[in-house]
Protein backbone atom coordinates (compact mmCIF):
# COMPACT_ATOMS: atom_id res chain seq x y z
CA UNK A 1 0.00 0.00 0.00
CA UNK A 2 1.26 3.73 -0.80
CA UNK A 3 1.82 5.32 2.21
CA UNK A 4 1.34 8.38 0.59
CA UNK A 5 -2.32 10.17 1.62
CA UNK A 6 -4.60 10.47 -1.56
CA UNK A 7 -6.26 14.29 -0.39
CA UNK A 8 -8.80 16.01 -1.77
CA UNK A 9 -8.35 19.74 -3.12
CA UNK A 10 -7.64 22.58 -0.03
CA UNK A 11 -8.60 23.31 2.24
CA UNK A 12 -8.91 20.53 4.47
CA UNK A 13 -6.94 20.12 8.40
CA UNK A 14 -3.87 17.93 8.87
CA UNK A 15 -3.04 17.01 12.29
CA UNK A 16 0.81 16.71 13.07
CA UNK A 17 1.57 14.13 15.73
CA UNK A 18 5.49 14.05 16.51
CA UNK A 19 6.46 11.59 18.56
CA UNK A 20 10.00 10.02 20.58
CA UNK A 21 9.01 6.53 21.52
CA UNK A 22 10.26 4.99 24.78
CA UNK A 23 11.95 1.47 24.60
CA UNK A 24 9.95 -1.15 24.74
CA UNK A 25 6.25 -2.71 24.30
CA UNK A 26 6.67 -3.30 20.84
CA UNK A 27 4.10 -5.60 20.74
CA UNK A 28 1.22 -3.52 22.30
CA UNK A 29 2.34 -0.36 20.30
CA UNK A 30 1.98 -2.26 17.15
CA UNK A 31 -1.64 -3.98 18.13
CA UNK A 32 -2.60 -0.44 18.95
CA UNK A 33 -1.26 1.52 16.07
CA UNK A 34 -2.98 -1.42 13.69
CA UNK A 35 -6.17 -0.96 15.29
CA UNK A 36 -6.13 2.72 14.96
CA UNK A 37 -5.00 2.84 11.51
CA UNK A 38 -8.27 0.00 11.43
CA UNK A 39 -10.79 2.56 13.23
CA UNK A 40 -9.80 6.21 12.09
CA UNK A 41 -10.87 5.28 8.65
CA UNK A 42 -14.30 4.62 9.59
CA UNK A 43 -14.62 8.11 11.48
CA UNK A 44 -16.55 10.43 9.26
CA UNK A 45 -14.14 13.28 7.59
CA UNK A 46 -10.87 11.07 7.80
CA UNK A 47 -8.90 11.92 4.71
CA UNK A 48 -5.89 9.80 5.06
CA UNK A 49 -2.68 8.86 7.17
CA UNK A 50 0.84 9.28 6.32
CA UNK A 51 3.29 8.39 8.91
CA UNK A 52 7.10 7.62 9.18
CA UNK A 53 9.35 6.61 12.23
CA UNK A 54 13.06 6.69 11.94
CA UNK A 55 15.75 4.30 13.16
CA UNK A 56 16.08 6.29 16.64
CA UNK A 57 12.15 6.23 17.09
CA UNK A 58 11.06 9.32 16.24
CA UNK A 59 8.38 9.51 14.25
CA UNK A 60 5.82 12.12 12.44
CA UNK A 61 2.16 10.99 11.61
CA UNK A 62 0.14 13.52 9.88
CA UNK A 63 -3.10 12.78 9.53
CA UNK A 64 -5.83 14.35 7.46
CA UNK A 65 -9.93 15.57 8.49
CA UNK A 66 -12.06 17.10 5.92
CA UNK A 67 -12.66 19.87 9.09
CA UNK A 68 -12.37 20.45 12.96
CA UNK A 69 -15.07 18.77 13.83
CA UNK A 70 -14.03 15.50 12.27
CA UNK A 71 -10.86 15.65 14.22
CA UNK A 72 -12.61 16.42 17.38
CA UNK A 73 -14.67 13.30 16.81
CA UNK A 74 -11.73 11.43 16.24
CA UNK A 75 -9.87 12.57 19.56
CA UNK A 76 -13.05 11.42 21.28
CA UNK A 77 -13.49 8.09 20.07
CA UNK A 78 -13.53 5.61 22.77
CA UNK A 79 -10.31 3.18 21.65
CA UNK A 80 -8.75 6.24 20.61
CA UNK A 81 -8.86 7.85 23.87
CA UNK A 82 -7.40 4.69 25.65
CA UNK A 83 -4.61 5.12 23.08
CA UNK A 84 -3.91 8.47 23.76
CA UNK A 85 -3.80 7.21 27.49
CA UNK A 86 -1.59 4.46 26.87
CA UNK A 87 0.42 7.02 24.96
CA UNK A 88 1.20 9.62 27.13
CA UNK A 89 1.69 6.76 30.27
CA UNK A 90 4.11 4.29 28.40
CA UNK A 91 4.99 4.63 24.91
CA UNK A 92 6.27 8.27 23.96
CA UNK A 93 8.75 9.81 26.17
CA UNK A 94 7.46 13.05 24.35
CA UNK A 95 5.38 14.24 21.62
CA UNK A 96 3.42 17.36 19.93
CA UNK A 97 0.20 17.64 18.87
CA UNK A 98 -0.50 20.65 15.94
CA UNK A 99 -4.04 20.75 14.32
CA UNK A 100 -3.40 22.76 10.46
CA UNK A 101 -5.20 24.04 8.05
CA UNK A 102 -4.19 23.04 4.77
CA UNK A 103 -4.50 25.81 1.66
CA UNK A 104 -2.64 24.68 -0.95
CA UNK A 105 -0.24 22.06 -2.53
CA UNK A 106 2.87 22.44 -3.78
CA UNK A 107 3.63 21.89 -7.05
CA UNK A 108 7.45 21.95 -7.58
CA UNK A 109 7.81 25.17 -9.07
CA UNK A 110 9.20 28.23 -7.32
CA UNK B 1 19.88 17.64 19.58
CA UNK B 2 16.48 17.36 20.01
CA UNK B 3 14.66 16.33 16.83
CA UNK B 4 11.33 18.18 18.20
CA UNK B 5 10.61 22.15 16.65
CA UNK B 6 10.23 24.64 19.54
CA UNK B 7 7.92 26.56 17.74
CA UNK B 8 6.02 29.91 19.37
CA UNK B 9 2.31 30.22 19.67
CA UNK B 10 0.32 29.70 16.86
CA UNK B 11 -0.97 30.37 14.33
CA UNK B 12 2.27 30.11 12.39
CA UNK B 13 2.83 28.29 8.67
CA UNK B 14 3.80 24.34 8.41
CA UNK B 15 5.34 22.51 5.09
CA UNK B 16 4.41 19.13 5.09
CA UNK B 17 6.93 17.46 2.62
CA UNK B 18 6.58 13.84 2.22
CA UNK B 19 8.63 11.94 -0.10
CA UNK B 20 9.77 8.46 -1.12
CA UNK B 21 13.39 8.35 -1.43
CA UNK B 22 15.34 6.42 -4.63
CA UNK B 23 17.48 4.30 -4.02
CA UNK B 24 21.55 5.38 -4.40
CA UNK B 25 23.19 8.14 -4.54
CA UNK B 26 23.28 8.34 -0.39
CA UNK B 27 26.23 10.48 -0.15
CA UNK B 28 24.80 13.03 -2.16
CA UNK B 29 21.85 13.22 -1.01
CA UNK B 30 22.93 13.35 2.17
CA UNK B 31 25.62 16.11 1.65
CA UNK B 32 22.87 18.36 0.32
CA UNK B 33 20.59 17.46 3.34
CA UNK B 34 22.88 18.76 5.82
CA UNK B 35 23.80 21.69 3.57
CA UNK B 36 19.92 22.71 3.49
CA UNK B 37 19.60 22.27 7.33
CA UNK B 38 22.46 24.86 7.25
CA UNK B 39 21.19 27.47 5.24
CA UNK B 40 17.02 26.84 6.42
CA UNK B 41 17.75 28.22 10.11
CA UNK B 42 19.36 31.41 7.77
CA UNK B 43 16.24 32.40 6.42
CA UNK B 44 14.35 34.97 7.43
CA UNK B 45 10.90 33.72 9.48
CA UNK B 46 12.10 29.81 9.87
CA UNK B 47 11.00 28.81 13.19
CA UNK B 48 11.73 24.79 12.93
CA UNK B 49 12.15 21.51 11.09
CA UNK B 50 10.88 18.07 12.22
CA UNK B 51 11.70 14.81 10.30
CA UNK B 52 11.62 11.53 9.81
CA UNK B 53 12.33 8.54 7.58
CA UNK B 54 11.81 4.96 7.87
CA UNK B 55 13.84 1.73 6.94
CA UNK B 56 11.81 1.49 3.48
CA UNK B 57 12.78 5.50 2.26
CA UNK B 58 9.40 7.05 3.11
CA UNK B 59 10.18 10.67 4.83
CA UNK B 60 8.43 13.14 6.54
CA UNK B 61 9.67 16.94 6.73
CA UNK B 62 7.97 19.28 8.48
CA UNK B 63 9.39 22.64 8.12
CA UNK B 64 7.70 25.37 10.60
CA UNK B 65 7.36 29.45 9.34
CA UNK B 66 6.46 32.59 10.31
CA UNK B 67 4.74 33.20 7.51
CA UNK B 68 3.88 32.91 4.05
CA UNK B 69 6.18 35.23 2.87
CA UNK B 70 8.95 33.16 4.69
CA UNK B 71 7.78 29.75 2.58
CA UNK B 72 8.19 31.61 -0.91
CA UNK B 73 11.72 33.07 0.09
CA UNK B 74 13.30 29.84 1.06
CA UNK B 75 11.04 28.55 -2.13
CA UNK B 76 13.41 30.56 -4.25
CA UNK B 77 16.56 31.00 -2.09
CA UNK B 78 18.95 29.73 -4.65
CA UNK B 79 20.90 26.87 -3.61
CA UNK B 80 17.77 25.37 -2.04
CA UNK B 81 16.11 25.58 -5.91
CA UNK B 82 18.93 23.34 -7.60
CA UNK B 83 18.38 20.78 -4.01
CA UNK B 84 14.14 20.97 -5.17
CA UNK B 85 15.84 20.26 -8.79
CA UNK B 86 17.97 17.09 -7.81
CA UNK B 87 15.10 16.23 -5.78
CA UNK B 88 12.76 15.74 -8.76
CA UNK B 89 15.17 14.27 -11.25
CA UNK B 90 17.41 11.99 -9.19
CA UNK B 91 16.56 11.47 -5.00
CA UNK B 92 13.09 11.01 -4.73
CA UNK B 93 10.31 8.57 -6.63
CA UNK B 94 7.86 10.67 -5.08
CA UNK B 95 6.34 13.66 -3.30
CA UNK B 96 4.19 15.83 -1.87
CA UNK B 97 4.24 19.12 -0.56
CA UNK B 98 1.53 20.27 1.86
CA UNK B 99 1.18 23.99 2.91
CA UNK B 100 -0.88 24.50 6.22
CA UNK B 101 -1.67 27.25 9.06
CA UNK B 102 -0.80 26.10 12.27
CA UNK B 103 -3.84 27.51 14.12
CA UNK B 104 -3.54 25.39 17.52
CA UNK B 105 -2.03 22.98 19.56
CA UNK B 106 -2.81 19.88 21.04
CA UNK B 107 -2.56 19.71 25.17
CA UNK B 108 -3.41 15.41 25.35
CA UNK B 109 -6.76 16.13 26.82
CA UNK B 110 -10.21 15.73 24.92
Amino acid sequence: MSPFARTPEPPYYAVIFTSQRSPGDESGYEEMATRMMELAPRQPGYLGTESARDGDGFGITVSYWRDEAAITAWKQQAEHLEAQRLGRNKWYSRFSLRIAKVERVGNGKP
